[in-house]
């Protein structure tokens, strides 16, 4: 993980996030952990991955305060990982990645996995950047303030 | 790019989501062309990434539909890499990387850039999920409804 070591000057929160949580595997393992998934196995039978690979991946998000690592809830010898606080604040980026490809990734007959409320069973409306008065903020109504590191 | 491929009938917008852009590299570009930046060049200087590279990502998302290829504005030879439509409603994603970034990957005192609103000035409010009573909604608020793929 040369790149992340690289990264951790810059200054832009984009590319920090990026560098942490942008790789497919790392993503697709917060999702699962949103879903209620916790023990390598189940992990590794959802995504498919190589379990070198997912070991890795979960190693690095446990080094990076975004899971962390618990004795099963029954009482077995298996272990846990669970979201920590940091990791359950990535519910807006899961949530922005989902409605993107809800929106513009499925073709109106194709059948996809649907984000609810579960006290409601709607559908979660479209998460979008409010300014100080609600409206909704587009790019254009926005601006990068860019910092110099010295 | 056969990762990408192989992933086409999950019916998981999060997965389809991160299949296009959850790559470093392809959501920094994203990131760069909502900053403004729109040549090869420019790309190249700001990511310090390989000309190689770079190009296939370009390629890529324009192949996606996120990004389109425009003769330059100025009347020069040059090609500009432009945000579609589709393109432009990954705003919410970039935005919720960036303020997770803000929030857990900085010490205190260390700079970084910050979203602004142009009008005000001020920082962009953090974007959450919210029910529709308006209610901010939780990870735990909420489930994912699953789709059996026949």
């Amino acid at each position: 993980m040369a790149k992340r070591k690289s990264m951790q000057h810059d200054a832009c929160p984009v590319a920090r996030s990026v560098d942490l949580v942008g790789d497919r595997w790392s993503m697709l393992i917060v999702r699962d952990a949103f879903d209620g998934i916790s023990r390598f196995s189940d992990f590794q039978r959802n995504l498919g991955v190589a379990k070198n690979i997912l070991s890795d991946r979960l190693s690095a998000l446990v080094g990076e305060g975004v899971l962390t690592v618990q004795p099963a809830s029954d009482g077995t010898s298996y272990q846990q990982y669970v979201l920590t606080s940091k990791g359950e604040s990535l519910f807006p980026v899961v949530v922005a990645l989902r409605q993107w490809g809800e929106r513009h990734l499925f073709a109106s007959t194709e059948p996809h996995s649907l984000l609810v409320e579960k006290a409601s069973g709607k559908a979660v409306a479209p998460m979008l950047p409010h300014d100080h008065a609600g409206h909704v903020l587009k790019p254009a109504d926005t601006l990068v303030k860019k910092i110099t590191v010295k």
